[in-house]
């Protein structure tokens, strides 16, 4: 079944909301295995809604209207669609009575022009709102189906459940399909280089399919798996999933919403460590988004932000020579800084980053964006240089990924250790 | 000018993410005096994206498609304006250029399928993309314009403001009419008490509009005013921002872009101040909020995350007597937190927060949401306590803008004070 979602609403072509609803039902209907395929914003005009109408009465089996059922003037969509389906409007005596005693129940009469809203095209089946004055309805007609559902965003979703989803899940045109979806996400290469080392798959695959997302700092695969059954569904998502985690490895650090903080966090706890922070140029970032995680507190105690030189040779007992002789950003700094941190918290851990954030204070040999982000352990200290782009924020937001990421590897190199003595025993 | 907006991308039409950036380019559209009419999303898919744009083409002077601009088999935007307006692709060697060296400066090279990425149709002008490789561009054919924008929204809104904004503004089809639109942010009163104190504005006002807007942590009105011209735009903004600043008074705290990071860190330099912080529950959020801003190591350079209550004791100088008997959630704890921070870094002032984040660790006498926010001075250390609500980010966002509006009330407070001497001599 093919479906699209129209929004009727001047309110989102100025931009002053969100089509929030378009994502929620999009999901929802992808979810009963519902394909949608195209959203449209129209404004409060019924030319214009006529012609939306049209084009999508045309393309597709199911219509989903969201807003448009107001009292006044401006609300139009319940006239405009019996307009195009050659339906007379009728007066729903049950709606009037509902939206009568809406009224009565907060001491307030109903003023006449709430009538409109008990008003449905001929032989449409009332969808009740629970929660405000305007029910929806279904509409069926020449094999096609309209659902036509309030705009606010809790009337709707609360109608859609109760109401729609039933009509949807018992009615001739569903085919009983499920869709489900997840998302891989990976971190440490470039979206081109991620998609070379699947590319037979993105060509090949048909269910699931797998599509490519960049985001700001990762790279993002969705596979989608339809099924009959969940149990079908399951099962060609887990082979793909499998196959895709054998190329990608450990550059995919989480699924869903998983992020970064969230993965190193879980890792941290299982194997009982802590760790403690020293931020430069990333000011306070890292350590914000440790502490974003719930119960981080059993890993994360103390961070420090040390902009100043002298910050860092007194907080981290960063040597004075080590500043003068190689520079605040520098390996011999970074260094310096995460294993005071880690030495003067008594931490399993200690992390440090130093960097140029710019836009000022960088020269030739150490331009913007340079970052030299520091592990220390009871072993060893590791240290690893970058070179970020783009403006101050993402300089920082980029370090942060990359400082987490170091510490999820250096994490999972020690899983693997761990597991390589348990299988010697 | 007749406008509207497609969005391409398969993750909108499952309801994975929300079309943001319709929402955004609306929003900017309508304040620079361009109607939007519609809005439409079609998947990754060539025959729909066709259909789609020959409709749009047929009714307005001018589309705007975001998304679908990567180097992968998926994206084909670019591919299919040039299609439908009958034109060759091109490669655009600058672009291409500009994209090896994206590559470049990250120390990787660039893949061969990122090519496609400076393809352009014939006679496009190219937008330059400064925070990832894909160029946007304009097409102008057969008295219609077609602006072809990135999908990633950090990436979208930059294109817009620097590259596409001058365009249409420029344009042979733009009207004239100057519309102006600033944003007052407004931090420390409620809604409806903002609202209750300019009612009648609110109501009464045609030319400029003021519209109140509620953000997560802050209220702000967006005041739009339409003139002939920009002088005649100017004169009526500048009434009703006085008006407004007459009745609101302080808690105005910036316009448009500028936040309260902003404006704290250009006070605390006019004045030749610094400051230090010490974090508990914000985790770093306020380290992090104040290094965001370019040029902030003038005045900020030190900041500690201390979880935990050792290192309250031993970074901060809070006396285990206070932990114990008053807890590290207190008016007192807060006031040592801040003076201790202060002292040990000889800073001008010393900002502290503690409180309890959540989800877990709130008692009846201290629940969740409960916050002291100290800030001393060599005079004085003033506390406030806070209860905020909802998740844990929330309190923590809305800790932040507590502690950066206390430190800004603070340097007003100072500035009046000193103007109050000046008036004096």
């Amino acid at each position: 079944m093919k479906a699209e979602i129209i929004a009727v609403g001047s309110e989102l072509l100025l931009g002053q909301i969100v089509n929030s609803n378009a994502q929620y039902l999009s999901k929802r209907l992808s979810e009963l295995g519902i394909d949608v395929f195209y959203h449209t914003v129209v404004g409060d005009n019924e030319g214009r809604l006529v012609e939306v109408l049209n084009r999508a009465l045309e393309r597709s089996e199911l219509v989903i209207t969201t807003g448009g059922l107001g009292p006044t003037m401006d609300d139009l969509t319940k006239e405009t669609v019996a307009k195009v389906l050659g339906l007379p409007m009728i007066l729903h005596q049950a709606s009037l009575e509902h939206i009568r005693s809406f009224f009565a129940q907060r001491g307030r009469i109903m003023p006449e022009s709430n009538t409109k809203q008990a008003c449905f095209p001929e032989g449409a089946k009332i969808l009740a709102n629970e929660v405000g004055t305007a029910p929806g309805a279904v509409v069926e007609a020449g094999g096609k189906t309209v659902i036509i559902l309030p705009g606010p965003p809790f009337e709707l979703k609360l109608m859609f459940e109760k109401a729609a989803v039933p009509c949807l899940t018992q009615g001739h045109a569903y085919q009983g399909e499920v869709i489900l979806s997840r998302v891989m996400r990976i971190f440490g290469k470039g979206e081109s280089t991620v998609e070379e080392l699947v590319k037979d798959l993105l060509e090949q695959q048909t269910n699931p399919t797998i599509a490519p997302l960049a985001q700001v700092g990762e790279i993002n695969l969705r596979i989608t798996a339809k099924g009959k059954g969940k149990a079908q569904a399951e099962a060609l998502m887990s082979g793909v999933l499998g196959e895709l985690e054998k190329r990608l490895g450990t550059i995919i650090f989480g699924y869903d919403d998983q992020d970064l903080e969230t993965v190193v966090g879980q890792k941290l706890k299982e194997l009982g460590f802590t760790i403690s922070l020293a931020e430069s140029c990333t000011g306070g970032l890292i350590s914000s988004r440790f502490t974003d995680v719930p119960g981080s507190s059993a890993y994360f105690q103390y961070g420090v932000v040390s902009y100043s030189n002298s910050a860092k040779e007194v907080f981290l007992g960063v040597k004075e020579d080590t500043l003068l002789t190689y520079g605040a950003v520098s390996e011999q700094t970074a260094r310096e800084m995460a294993g005071g941190i880690r030495e003067k918290m008594g931490t399993t851990l200690g992390l440090a980053v130093t960097g140029i954030a710019g836009p000022d204070g960088g020269t030739p040999e150490k331009p913007v964006g340079l970052v030299y982000i520091a592990l220390a352990s009871a072993q060893e200290v590791m240290v690893k240089k970058f070179q970020f782009g783009g403006p101050r924020k993402n300089i920082k937001l980029l370090t942060a990924n990359a400082a987490l990421n170091l510490v999820r590897l250096y994490l999972l190199s020690l899983e693997s250790k761990y597991s390589f003595r348990r299988g010697d025993n």
